[in-house]
């Protein structure tokens, strides 16, 4: 079987090349390095160093036997994507390959037409070049549980049957995102479920919720050139990565408003998991498959004391902080999102909630310095 | 009351700045010419001749003793789109300034990227203009009943309760749009909810029928330099236009696949009386509302008989002919959309149905060689 990752290069995509190290798979990746470039525009680093993708392939060489063909490029260039796909013709792709970031996207102007244009065209690129060269792969597109918003009803896979003034249909969910780069991503999910339904290509949307912490890869420790990225500035850190982060410096967990927002969560161990049990299960042709990827919801206030927890438990004194919320968004609400597609694809979470932050922490831990250096980065000076 | 049309140079623009010639405002234009440009591309012409923007603007000037204030310009290049802004400060920005055609943006990749590219960033810039510039400016955008497709439930006005596994709530009715064009309009909607959400914008998202037929203003007879442009080609041609040049012609009314689908329709002088309507009732600030904006509902089949009984009144033999589909789209479905939205600010149709079509007729009698000579363009090749 042969996988190509686009966005190999990134916290997921690059974690995603090394859990498949030991099946038996072909690995292609494609990366433009655009994850690395953002983070620097923001003027911060990865909490862990990571190497180049030339001594990363390397040291995936040297510990797996194996080879990752890896191909320098931007998939917003339709010639460069399809002179790739015709080559590969790979069965399944997995397409992390977009600008992932919410405050990155609410920048000014220029950025939120930058974030749009470039997930919008790199997502119809594929679809074109799936579609003249590889039409029976499996396309595993990155949403996010964000799509969705926080309706005061329970949120579904995707789709839903409703009755209204004594009709029923079953129809998409509707989506009600709260960032140029969320709504990105809802475009996408309506492009793709157009490309499937017209052009006849299959696709799984993972509606992923929000990912933290380590890969398990064995070699994660061993070589640390096959170590993943992990952000904690305030564009491109997710939230528990940025508490943990804030825990190590001594910083104090930063909450922002009254901390009851609730949100979706799930390990990057176990994102990788149902990304494999995904490629398991392909959709059939012409299908437009639907999965809401998490593990469990938690409020922001739970997960700060959570992180404190796990804090105490290391002998780690932290203090948690709220702060004016920088982004306009429903504190309190209703939240009960479904993920029992999910489920039935066999997905059981790897590990305790707690024992993942706990590795996260003492994973980070030795890297203290480098991030109290860029502890400015912590700060949500991007407000809307 | 400063209004700015932009797009004022297409079939809805032009049309609506004569509309409004007489009423006690000031008119703004912006157009970047590029319906001209398209339709040159497809390598048809307007069924009516149509003058430069130079030698309207003289006639307008003439005839009305008032003032056009034109920009020659692409909303897509923000700096332009910001300095307009910033001088007029309009009242009402009439949005048409898209590119409308389903099969131009179904034709191949390129298309497919330029039109939701170019669709998608000119909305973004007017979002961005507006929030800097001119922050209590009435929005109105023109959408389509196509951004919703053939549900099997009623079609309410962009937003509906429901009731799911015992709770409630008020949401965006699902979109599932069947063209790329199509598709770029849903991401409109989506982003400007966002935008009037978040930044506090008002905007009426008009969700148009099919329009057809010619302007009612006086002078569209009197100074054939205030005509406005009339499309028949495959791509940029509506229905029933589309269906009138043909029987023009004596060529076959062609009804693609079982003629079955059903559209909603608003002839062109309804189109402008709405546009008056929603401009004098505006959304409050952060309110972003949906009008269905269509006169009726008609079935593809009718729509051909209608026009052949028209013909008949007229004298003209005309024959109705059936063609494979050339789109993927479901023939026999149910359709109910609403507009009491629209009834509510007062709208009731200016005319039979059957007279608007007799006056499109007669209207572009005159031109009947001209048509014949391209009537190649009528032939549907671009399939999806």
């Amino acid at each position: 079987m042969k996988i190509l990752i686009l966005g190999i290069d990134g916290y997921l995509g690059w974690s995603l090349a090394n859990y498949f190290a030991k099946e038996d798979c072909s690995i292609f990746g494609i990366d433009g390095f655009f994850r690395r470039k953002w983070v620097k525009e923001m003027g911060s680093i990865s909490a862990m160093p990571i190497s180049s993708m030339k001594n990363r392939i390397k040291a995936y060489q040297t510990t797996y036997k194996k080879d990752i063909h890896f191909y320098k490029g931007d998939i917003t260039n339709y010639d460069f994507l399809c002179s790739k796909i015709k080559e590969i013709k790979p069965d399944v792709i997995v397409h992390f390959a977009q600008c992932p970031s919410a405050p990155y996207s609410m920048m000014n102007q220029a950025k939120s037409v930058w974030v749009q244009k470039n997930n919008l065209i790199g997502t119809l690129n594929l679809i074109y070049a799936v579609k003249e060269y590889a039409p029976d792969a499996h396309i595993i597109k990155l949403g996010t549980m964000g799509e969705y918003g926080t309706p005061n009803i329970d949120i579904p896979e995707g789709f839903f049957e409703i009755e209204y003034k004594g009709r029923k249909d079953t129809l998409p969910f509707p989506r009600q995102a709260n960032s140029w780069y969320h709504l990105s991503k809802v475009h996408d999910s309506n492009n793709l479920q157009f490309a499937c339904r017209n052009f006849g290509l299959r696709c799984t949307d993972i509606m992923q919720g929000v990912v933290f912490g380590i890969p398990d890869y064995p070699s994660h420790a061993a070589d640390r050139k096959l170590c993943t990225r992990l952000d904690f500035d305030q564009a491109f850190g997710t939230v528990i990565n940025r508490f943990c982060c804030e825990a190590i410096i001594s910083h104090a967990i930063t909450v922002y408003g009254d901390g009851t927002q609730i949100r979706s969560f799930l390990p990057l161990k176990d994102s990788m998991q149902c990304v494999k049990l995904v490629i398991q299960n392909p959709p059939s042709k012409r299908e437009y498959k639907v999965i809401n990827q998490f593990a469990n919801t938690h409020s922001i206030n739970e997960l700060a004391s959570i992180v404190a927890g796990v804090c105490k438990l290391l002998d780690m004194e932290v203090k948690i902080a709220k702060m004016k919320n920088p982004r306009k968004e429903t504190e309190k609400h209703y939240y009960n999102p479904d993920n029992q597609n999910l489920k039935n694809l066999g997905y059981a979470p790897s590990n305790r909630f707690e024992d993942e932050i706990m590795e996260l922490i003492q994973s980070i831990k030795p890297f203290k310095k480098r991030i109290f250096e860029y502890s400015n980065m912590l700060n949500p000076t991007i407000t809307w």
